[in-house]
């Protein structure tokens, strides 16, 4: 196993299989053919087309699409097509910055293969010299990737929050860090990936944030997603990463780009080039 | 002007004025058609085909293809088509890890549309929350892109040197920078491109570096590269890099890059992952 396998298993993706979903001429999702056909019978929400998907030509707002699909996946649920139902609207647009276009169920953004967005924290206690790294275990009860390893803190961007005050709250909620302290987080960069997982197709860019804490620090799940926290030794966490699946799929992508732009992974690594391609070449 | 637009003068690029050039297999080169036209009276040298150029099939060594090329170069050059001869001999290869498959004058290397590497380094001062960036103009002599602004140190990769033992080299070249404090230097990063430049087509990968300089330390050049260095706070060098074209062109991406790591540009900025799948997301 390698670090590469790890962003090899970020990028399982077959063309052949999805149709673009398109929302005022942007494609915002990418349906495959089974849910095509479903789709196909809700003619007053959807038109299919030989070569794409649309909302129905009537629908021209934001209200009235979300309406509309708010109704069809409530009706796809109730036939057990949607499961792991959130009951959180999920805002759908051409970009991140881009205004939204309609909203939709959360559960349901992977089978339309819809772009999501989200933060990552790689939370690191600086010793002289040494350097660990507070890692999660994801709670046994998660609906997502049971029992995996994750970042300290990590969550989607929800409609209507900015990424900074969604970083500050999934810090309170996950590990009770508190704001004045969340607010010490580092932009540094972005992962992103388009890979077919058991809930479809996740298509995310994941926002990476450095947070140093202090030695003292002892995080605290207040949410019930994490069953607990351990503080590794960088080495330890390197290990994992390249040579285990232990963590989340997209966990390691966040790992592997802190490594980087730590020196734990140097230019004469023979996949450096690869790596770093790899992490952000691929559009979600 | 943005930060973008200084990624997209790295990407000036266009497929239809390129045959490839293969050794062994690999795509090595991307040779424009006025000199495959030049190469094709070459014969004992080249196989000019309709798709593709290679050495002509009885040079099967690196040294029988490098001795071979040394010879039509000095004749080109002879003829004015090689400008700003160098006597410096580029290894090239399918990769920057993989088996040297021969090695050519070093000015032509754009010519021929080879692969290079480099390092970069950013030099910085940090004083409390403060932080500055030590800036080298480029000597009015040097054969490309004299009198612009450049990192403090930034150098080629020559055969037979390690990554590490050439920056600590040009460290010491360029700036003066002892051997020890050199080593200091982290590993961070690489961007990579593929554009069309007066020299011909720059394809590299060049490997960043951050270097945390102290306070009192003052860089002096003693290879006659640079005119003089000017230590910058980080927003001089932000309005720079994004409003004007004073730096060279590769050196703005490698700053772009140092901004984005350091939360200098953050993601709301509508470019964000753009910028960052820009700087990298392109094979060169």
């Amino acid at each position: 196993m390698s670090f590469l396998d790890r962003i090899d298993e970020c990028r399982v993706f077959d063309d052949s299989k999805y149709r673009p979903f398109r929302v005022e001429g942007a494609e915002v999702g990418l349906v495959d053919h089974a849910l095509t056909d479903l789709l196909a019978d809700y003619t007053e929400a959807f038109h299919v087309g030989r070569g794409e998907i649309g909302f129905a030509a009537d629908l021209k707002t934001p209200s009235a699409r979300s309406r509309t699909i708010a109704a069809v996946l409530d009706d796809l649920r109730g036939r057990g097509e949607i499961k792991g139902w959130r009951d959180e609207p999920f805002p759908v647009a051409a970009s991140h910055a881009a205004p939204i276009l309609f909203t939709m169920e959360r559960a349901a953004v992977p089978r339309f293969g819809v772009r999501a967005y989200g933060v990552h924290v790689n939370g690191v206690v600086r010793d002289g010299e040494s350097l660990r790294m507070w890692i999660a275990r994801r709670s046994p009860n998660k609906q997502t990737e049971p029992g995996k390893l994750d970042q300290i803190v990590a969550g989607g961007q929800p409609a209507g929050l900015g990424l900074r005050e969604n970083l500050v709250k999934e810090c309170a909620e996950e590990a009770d860090i508190p704001a004045k302290l969340a607010r010490r987080a580092v932009a540094v960069s972005a992962v992103s990936y388009r890979t077919e997982r058991r809930e479809g197709l996740r298509r995310d860019v994941e926002f990476c944030y450095d947070l140093e804490l202090p030695p003292g620090f002892e995080p605290r799940n207040t949410d019930g997603e994490v069953a607990g926290f351990e503080l590794w030794p960088i080495e330890r966490v390197i290990e994992a990463v390249r040579d285990t699946d232990a963590f989340k799929f997209n966990c390691s992508l966040v790992i592997i780009d802190f490594l980087i732009r730590h020196g734990f992974i140097e230019p004469d690594h023979p996949d450096y080039v690869a790596l770093i391609t790899g992490l952000r070449g691929l559009q979600a």
